[in-house]
């Protein structure tokens, strides 16, 4: 089940590096890219840096309507996200190819894509001197969400034979958040 | 063994979201802290971003010199990892305090701290506004190493009981690198 992760926390979905999904949506019109270079800057409120490359519809989308969203696929789309980063939304809308299924974010209009492992919804906050020279965008989230199969108490908690987020190494190449380990200090 | 990685792959070396450390020298003065907000952005010269906050002592030394390294550490290094995110180099030399072995970059003077998985020598790109508004610093890559044991043929090659890389998610709670996956398409 989707349940609201407190903004304080929004940070925390993404802070151990995993591949993101990012959903962008003006109108009728919808996409979904993969993003490994997306990471969090700040905790309160909670921002990311996401880098979206200048040819892409996803950038198209994101600069005409100020807002994408930001999830955390599970091995399950392992081979979903190797695809939907791999081909353009121009070509054919992804949701129909990839049988994907979304619903409108709760703040903003862009997709939060059935199956992800969190969600977040974020507003550009436009810096264009960093986005023509490094393809480098600011988001600040506005409403976050996680499945409570994974995220508990603040934090994720993965089961060693459950869903997992996974972090991209280099095409199609990813591993598995691994085993869980505390420092003792 | 310390191997070279041609710069065409460097960005690899941090593709998948693990925690970093960063390195500083200036004359005599040596620091190093850990950083989770660090990834690549860019492929060829390789580009990094990183986090690095306005009170800590990396900045001061990355700002006066214009240097740093990046390194993944291992799980060996798990508590060390979360002990120099924890302290600041101007309460003491970390390298006395924390018996961390190190030598200079070959390009940069930063250090290269022994038992990491990969170091990568960088030049600060300055960028003053992201710098001061997000602490936000674009950092290129000169040169980069990995350990040869876990990088070969141009990507991470970890074994099932051997080290890992490591992922922060929260206060001193880690995942390792879990298990590799390979897309069909």
């Amino acid at each position: 089940m989707r349940i609201p992760v407190p903004l304080e926390h929004a940070h925390r979905l993404l802070n151990h590096g995993p591949v993101a999904w990012v959903g962008t949506a003006r109108g009728e019109q919808r996409n979904v890219m993969a993003a490994a270079w997306v990471m969090p800057i700040d905790f309160t409120p909670p921002k990311f840096a996401a880098v979206i490359a200048a040819d892409t519809q996803t950038r198209e989308l994101l600069l005409a309507t100020g807002e994408c969203t930001l999830m955390a696929p599970t091995d399950a789309q392992l081979e979903t996200t190797y695809a939907i980063g791999s081909c353009s939304g121009r070509d054919g809308d992804k949701f129909a190819r990839f049988l994907l299924g979304a619903s409108r974010g709760s703040v903003v209009a862009a997709p939060l894509v059935d199956g992800c492992a969190c969600w977040l919804e974020c507003r550009r906050v436009p810096e264009p001197h960093v986005e023509q020279a490094y393809d480098l965008f600011v988001l600040e989230c506005v409403a976050a969400w996680a499945d409570d199969r994974l995220w508990q108490r603040g934090e994720w908690q993965f089961q060693a034979d459950g869903p997992r987020t996974i972090h991209h190494l280099k095409g199609g190449v990813f591993f598995l958040t691994g085993e869980r380990r505390q420092a003792k200090r």
